[in-house]
């Protein structure tokens, strides 16, 4: 059985990060442990990095966000001498498995969106402080930051070498945030990624690879000076944050247990149930008691219960092909939990939690596995709860009464969760991308505000997929969940992708549609992963050999 | 030797297509001949298709924009009983190479897309009436009509069906087209493409799936109806066209001969040139000049040579991964040629060159091959030409006197051509693309509209990549010809279609990008293709055996 790997950790556990804090300055320390790699079989030499190293990132990034709210610049940094960080180790990506390798990517590539959206949401500015090498993942690493200094030495370049080197693509959104963020023109940007030595110096400024190079004997202190800098700009930061306590967490063959979340593993069926539930307590009664219950508030417990879910779920249960969310709770509860969010989104850990919360439901967007929501009696689709009726690719609702189900019947209830605040990769709502082109439907669903919509109501709103009654409820999601496991699941993969993100494209979904899907082509191509692919004959000395058909 | 195959047809030769003209309305009629397949190995029953068929419905489409100016209506139909389209021919795609299959989608993808082109730059509007089973590559040709009317008895239908039974996707913008043309909701598109009988009646209106629903006792006569009104509402229409007259081409192993297009095939070093050869007389005085010439008019001849032979080194040369444009002739004289046109935009026949100019250079866009255009000296990269600079992947271009060389000194000359007609998929003109996020480089460029600008002005204004004198040229060139030869073909595939469409997306670049990457992901998946795949099993009686791993 392959290892489990587990997403949750702390600061007292990192192998491969250090984060010094300096008032509204965060020195993160990238410093990888050559012998620390998640698996066996390769080391991680040069500030390579493997999923485990990303783990650990995306615990900084989100407890800079929620333990030290006071920090607004992180500069990121190597602590290794000439090497910045010299991207994905390529022994582990030679050896893992093709489902490995595209779930590493997807997790790599939240991370980095998460830099970028902690100075959006939060003001929290990533910088880069390049000295030595800074190679494929390693730039893109430096590119997810939103201000890049290169020393000016001659050790010291930026590169996206991966298609010479290595016949993949920079695959951490590199090839997007080049043209599409730093504007590098096209004809420079394909000669700086066919270039295996990179770019340094001027040049690199230049072609807008990176924002300033200074002189090595300056560097120091012009970072410290540009951290300074933009600090000062921030503006007041909150004082201080909450801690991120460990989360209750149980977990077994067949079932994760959490306290607001329960998974359960139908390995047979080859599906997955997540069940969220409901506050049992009221919410609490102002954003000073919220504070006071820190990580154990039902809002934000749940958010971090359910990401770990979905994570867990992705990396350690890929046989899984559906995923089944259903809730339980009381709808009027949840909204009041959330209401007292909404209503002080000025106080930084109410914006905080809401930001997690869009930044929790754009993860199951992107999750390839057939999502389906079961809207039962006695559930709780209220709010961003409600949100996953409209991420699943289909939703069913139980309408009228069932034998022997004394549960209260089923609602759908709006709140102004649904019509901003929790935005998609394409940067609308799922509301708005559900009712693309169509206004009125989506008025006439901000219309229903406050109301709690019944089966009938829903379906009227275009809310549901389907709604079924007692008799068909029960054949219908069975016949659906059997057909859905005969499906090729390339096939649901491909389909899926293409019809979740309808409308608009941004940086973000441009990096998981175009980029990844061409990505995950190549993963297949005997030209990189083949036995004489560039992956395999890696550091042999043998140069690869290609197949030479353009396609 | 593989079958060459030839783009070039017309109606006497037309095995599977047929042309009705009644004034405004054109009534197009697939009927195709089951034993006319372009290959061997399989029959093209129940109207399904190859690439022979498509290549005669893009002469189709393209003949009725040029030689039938007065048909403002397109109605598509069948001649078969009880079948619209069976779609893309199944065993001709489970036979097929791999790289044949992505060529032949890609194809049939701009040919769909001419549809749409035909009446948002010409007034010609396709409806699809469909009678019978309309399914897979059926439905995406009428997916790509701007209007659909559906009879409505037991035996039609429209569906796509890949997923479920073939496990590959719908490849010709069916899910794009889906979502963000026919606003079909997600959720129902889920339905829709994961049920293999499709859906009939009254449903797929409500869907949005079609426009019209329509008893099948009276179809025929709203079919007619509904094409006099839309004639009647597209108002006046020229009222006779031009004759498009076979290409004067000479087909070698090492070349390709036209009129005005020379390409050179080495397939020692897998590159081609395409030299474009400027217009050899002045540009006719007048449109009524212009029109007199017809098919010969140097405009409108080049731009049938040009793709003619970006077609054939498509799907006749795949192993060579190098095209290198390059012109010869004189600028002022192609832009004479050009304004013609372009002071006569509204002159039926000036837009219809323009308009097809712009198919053209889409084509190049998004063909699979690095393209370099070398600007040399006696070159003519003026205007219409001068896209070719920007649609490449690099460009180089000569500086200062050559040993040797008595050709005019190479410039590059701007025209209006270059700031609006000739957008790329994006929506965008190349050069914006090109200076994303940059208006300034923008305007500077506008500025030198009307110069001809050298080496040094044109690398000051950033529109070409490099330039290179005497002593670097040639050694410069041949090693970023050999390092193009050396990378992956693959990873090349991928890093060009990821750098070349740096902005915004359109329905159209989400079709070549995140469904062709995502498709031709999935025609590598054994799950599709291996040898106990959908494609191979599919008509076997066995069902096709999936590994359940999602990635």
């Amino acid at each position: 059985m392959p290892k489990r790997i587990d997403f949750q950790t702390e600061p007292a556990r990192y192998k491969h990060w250090r984060v010094d804090y300096d008032g509204p300055v965060a020195w993160l320390t990238m410093d990888v442990d050559e012998d620390g790699g998640l698996f066996e079989g390769y080391q991680l030499k040069l500030n390579s990095y493997d999923l485990g190293v990303d783990i650990e990132l995306n615990d900084v990034v989100q407890r800079m966000r929620f333990e030290h709210p006071e920090v607004s610049v992180v500069v990121m940094q190597s602590g290794k001498d000439r090497v910045f960080c010299a991207g994905a180790n390529i022994q582990m990506l030679g050896g893992a498995a093709y489902s490995h390798k595209v779930n590493f990517c997807k997790f790599t590539n939240e991370t980095r969106n998460a830099f970028e959206a902690a100075e959006a949401e939060s003001g929290q500015k990533y910088i880069a402080a390049v000295k030595g090498a800074c190679a494929g993942g390693g730039y893109e690493l430096a590119l997810a930051c939103n201000y890049i200094l290169l020393t000016d030495d001659s050790a010291s370049s930026v590169a996206l070498p991966e298609v010479p080197l290595l016949a993949v693509l920079p695959g951490t959104g590199g090839l997007t945030r080049v043209t599409d963020k730093r504007r590098v023109r096209r004809d420079l940007a394909d000669v700086f990624c066919s270039t295996e030595e990179g770019v340094r110096g001027k040049r690199a400024q230049d072609w807008g690879l990176v924002d300033e190079v200074v002189p090595n004997s300056k560097f120091d202190d012009v970072v410290k000076t540009r951290a300074q800098e933009f600090a000062s700009a921030a503006g007041a930061r909150p004082e201080r944050g909450i801690a991120l306590t460990p989360l209750q967490r149980e977990i077994g063959e067949d079932a994760v247990t959490y306290s607001t979340v329960e998974v359960t593993l139908d390995h047979q069926a080859r599906m997955a149930t997540v069940l969220v539930k409901g506050p049992e307590s009221d919410a609490p009664a102002d954003m000073a008691a919220f504070e006071a219950e820190g990580a154990d508030a039902w809002m934000l417990r749940c958010a971090r219960e359910f990401e770990d879910a979905i994570l867990h779920l992705r990396l350690n249960a890929p046989e899984l092909g559906v995923l089944i969310f259903t809730t339980q709770g009381d709808p009027e509860r949840v909204l009041a939990h959330e209401a007292l969010l909404l209503d002080n989104a000025d106080h930084w850990l109410a914006r905080e939690v809401i930001s997690y919360w869009k930044r929790v439901l754009k993860r199951v967007d992107v999750t390839s596995r057939s999502l389906v929501t079961l809207v039962e009696h006695g559930s709780c689709f209220a709010g961003v709860l409600a949100e996953l009726l409209w991420a699943a690719d289909r939703s069913y609702m139980m309408e009228d009464d069932f034998e022997g189900d004394n549960r209260p019947l089923a609602q759908v209830h709006f709140s102004p969760a649904n019509f901003g605040p929790l935005p998609m990769g394409n940067d609308l709502t799922r509301l708005e991308t559900r009712f693309l082109g169509q206004p009125h439907a989506l008025e006439a669903a901000c219309e229903a505000m406050g109301e709690g919509l019944d089966a009938e109501g829903a379906d009227d709103l275009g809310l549901v997929t389907m709604i079924l009654d007692d008799i068909d409820w029960e054949d219908e999601i069975r016949i659906f969940l059997e057909e859905r496991a005969a499906f090729s699941p390339d096939a649901l993969t491909g389909m899926e992708a293409n019809l979740r993100f309808a409308g608009p494209e941004t940086m973000e979904t441009r990096i998981f549609g175009r980029l990844t899907a061409w990505q995950n082509w190549i993963f297949n191509r005997p030209n990189a992963v083949g036995p004489e692919g560039a992956l395999q004959r890696y550091g042999s000395g043998v140069r690869a050999e290609y197949d030479r058909e353009r396609v």
